[in-house]
């Protein structure tokens, strides 16, 4: 964790637009703009970074020893008062590809060092500009999707499940410096709070707490989505439903059997749950090699799912349809599968089943309606006002939590020593430290901030 | 060309990343930005963009009505300094998609209307902040894939064809006016200047303009680069090549004809030329309508090449060899396409032809340097100090230049009396404004801007 040195990154996304930011945050970022950015192209007139305010934004061109890469505006953040809370240079040039990383190198030749993922934000953290939930929830902002992810990660940017941890804690902190005071006048075997209300206090934090590990299930929908896997023998219309379901043609479709080979994958949202819709090759015995290789993809892709659409073509045989609706029975979890009975224009309808068609906007529609009615069935899918747990790190950290804390619990009950207890409570706030990052290690940084892009 | 509205736009690439940017230019830009942003969360303090220095930022907090949208900061920038040269406010903000994009709806519905391509750089043109020349480099810059095509257009924004055109424009102004002084006097049959002066002088412009035609060929090399297409029979070899030049498994390779269907593209650089890599799907007639489709893509693409590598499996027959060595000569061009013979490793090398193997890192080397030799003959690429013309508009006009110019010297030796000339050196300098934008129209504007991305 080296704080010294000064990172440099482009942080926009690349592609070709009107405008990129490279970034350079660090002790040395004044000086390397100053050796690299003028006023005129005749590199006469320099600017001086200390002797100008921050908050400010200067127009000027970027050279690399004679050679002009740009003109930009340079924008000036003096710490503490930067992101990360250190000296940072924005600099705002034109938008290309090659231009940007032009200006990304030149900073580094002058002194900088490329930014690892989420390195600013790491140091936003180290400079206590952040606390650790606050970091996760910028990374799970860009990364949004839905109006519920971004309205989740927002609330928690602003701090709402610090806030939360940080009431716990207190109530945690409290119990437990009763308890060592106890423990401190235990030869005088005095009793500062009766154990019955102690008991009440730490089962009802539990209870609390195991609420908000419940909403983990729905906190991961809103933060990654569900994956929703199109399946079924070949030529019982997956294609076609995909396309449908994106309206648009991005799958081949033909009549021919095995014409999806590669698994395709597209985002939508419905009902406000986005959806990582994917088109697998059909299930059949195949002697081409490319698309067996495609119909293994499919299984793995179906043992994988979240969700699964197992398409039956209803203008086979009664036979093959009953086999079919057999072979699904037996072979896919009902919690999170539907049979979808396809081409109802020119099939046989199923009563009690969902038959679709593509050309019958409102079987798409019900089918739609299927899918999240199961889901938010099982998932009880909330975006009130509570905490909503997103993070699978934090519901870890909760449930150890809950772990030392049912520890506390059954030490009370098997008149344990305070010291014993003092322990556990100890071990609970550990954990509760985690979330925020006032307990925390290298490892956990780095898996945390190995997430972000670059240049955030 | 509605100047009066305020617009507004994602400037940044879209994408995930640290920053977006988005920009509002115009009148209410200023209005729009105090409606929508905070110093704090309570939405009680607001900022008076008015009574705030240009060129600061601020940082506070987007909303819709009661809905967060973003912490942020606001760039402001006061008309005539800025791009637009308008009032321009920037605000950057979390890099997601949805998040910008909910920035930019929120613009949108607090009174500005969604920017077309381009239009911030129309703004700034008709603003007299850059002239049409430098705009149109605008573009170029942002699109640049190769050091020559970053200094060119670069060159280009800092006006060094504006400059070149105002030098040309002033000396057909001076024999413009010397003509026309003579008209005045065309009774008292006063000659001004003599004739082969006059004559030379004129001749002199054409040729240089015709200098500057000729660096076009180049100068298209630079900015748009060279579709080379990898084409041959199934089989010959053609992916793995396209794997090797990328160094890269872009294309699916397997021993089985017909592999692939559906073309790829790629870009890659050799000696600082910009070359778009298309590996197409291999020659043969095929029963299936899939191939048989990509087959015919492939044709298409062998038309609108501008280089082509035809591949020939050197591990087949000395029958099957020549009968592709004699297909080859009487279908393709041989100033811009080469035989090249594959898999010389384990088939019949042949003197005198381009032999290459995938494991062989030097033939793959001599075959780039093949390559761009024959490119660099027959285009004559420079990348000096001189102008290069990079764009066909600026070439057109050029050469419409060198037309009235050639009317001019045709109407002097035909001893046509002055008004006729006249008429011909105005036209020469109305077709040399179009490249500055002094002469102008809708139709122009609109063709030029449409090639922008939106947000520039």
């Amino acid at each position: 964790m080296n704080l010294n040195d000064t990172i440099s990154a482009i942080s926009t996304p690349i592609g070709e637009g009107g405008i990129s930011v490279t970034r350079i945050s660090g002790s040395n970022s004044f000086g390397i703009t100053e050796k690299i950015f003028f006023k005129d192209t005749a590199r006469n007139r320099k600017i001086s970074i200390q002797e100008t305010a921050s908050h400010t934004i200067h127009f000027g061109y970027l050279f690399d020893g004679e050679n002009q890469i740009d003109e930009v505006m340079v924008s000036i953040f003096k710490k503490p008062n930067s992101y990360t809370g250190e000296d940072t240079i924005e600099i705002s040039s034109h938008g290309g590809v090659l231009v940007t990383q032009k200006i990304l190198s030149l900073t580094i030749k002058s002194g900088a060092r490329h930014a690892e993922p989420g390195e600013f934000t790491k140091r936003a953290f180290l400079n206590k500009r952040l606390d650790l939930s606050q970091a996760e929830a910028v990374a799970d902002l860009i990364k949004a999707k839905t109006d519920s992810a971004h309205e989740s990660s927002l609330k928690q940017l602003e701090g709402s499940l610090s806030k939360y941890i940080s009431t716990v804690r207190q109530e945690i902190i409290d119990a437990t410096s009763l308890i060592e005071l106890e423990l401190d006048f235990s030869e005088e075997d005095i009793e500062f709070v009766p154990k019955d209300e102690f008991r009440n206090k730490i089962s009802g934090i539990v209870e609390k707490l195991n609420e908000i590990i419940s909403s983990y299930i729905s906190g991961k929908i809103i933060r990654d989505g569900i994956n929703l896997v199109i399946s079924g023998r070949t030529n019982s219309g997956k294609s076609s439903l995909f396309n449908q379901l994106l309206k648009s043609d991005r799958a081949i479709v033909s009549n021919i059997s095995g014409t999806t080979r590669d698994y395709l994958q597209e985002n939508i949202v419905i009902d406000g749950i986005l959806f990582n819709l994917i088109d697998t090759a059909g299930i059949r015995q195949s002697e081409d090699v490319i698309e067996t290789e495609g119909i293994k993809r499919s299984f793995r892709k179906i043992e994988e799912a979240d969700f699964i659409l197992y398409l039956i073509d209803s203008t086979e045989s009664m036979d093959f349809i009953e086999n079919e609706a057999e072979y699904f029975k037996n072979n896919f979890d009902l919690k999170k599968s539907i049979p979808v009975f396809t081409k109802k224009d020119i099939g046989k309808v199923r009563k009690g089943e969902i038959s679709i068609s593509v050309y019958d906007e409102g079987s798409i529609k019900e089918l739609k309606s299927s899918i999240t009615g199961k889901i938010n069935e099982s998932a009880n899918v909330k975006t009130g006002s509570e905490i909503i747990l997103t993070n699978l790190r934090h519901k870890l950290c909760i449930e150890s939590v809950v772990n030392s804390l049912e520890q506390v619990i059954s030490g009370i009950d098997r008149k344990m020593s305070g010291e014993f207890i003092s322990v556990d409570l100890r071990n609970a706030l550990n954990y509760l430290g985690e979330i925020t990052g006032e307990v925390t290690n290298e490892e956990i940084l780095n898996n945390i901030f190995k997430n972000f892009c670059i240049g955030k």
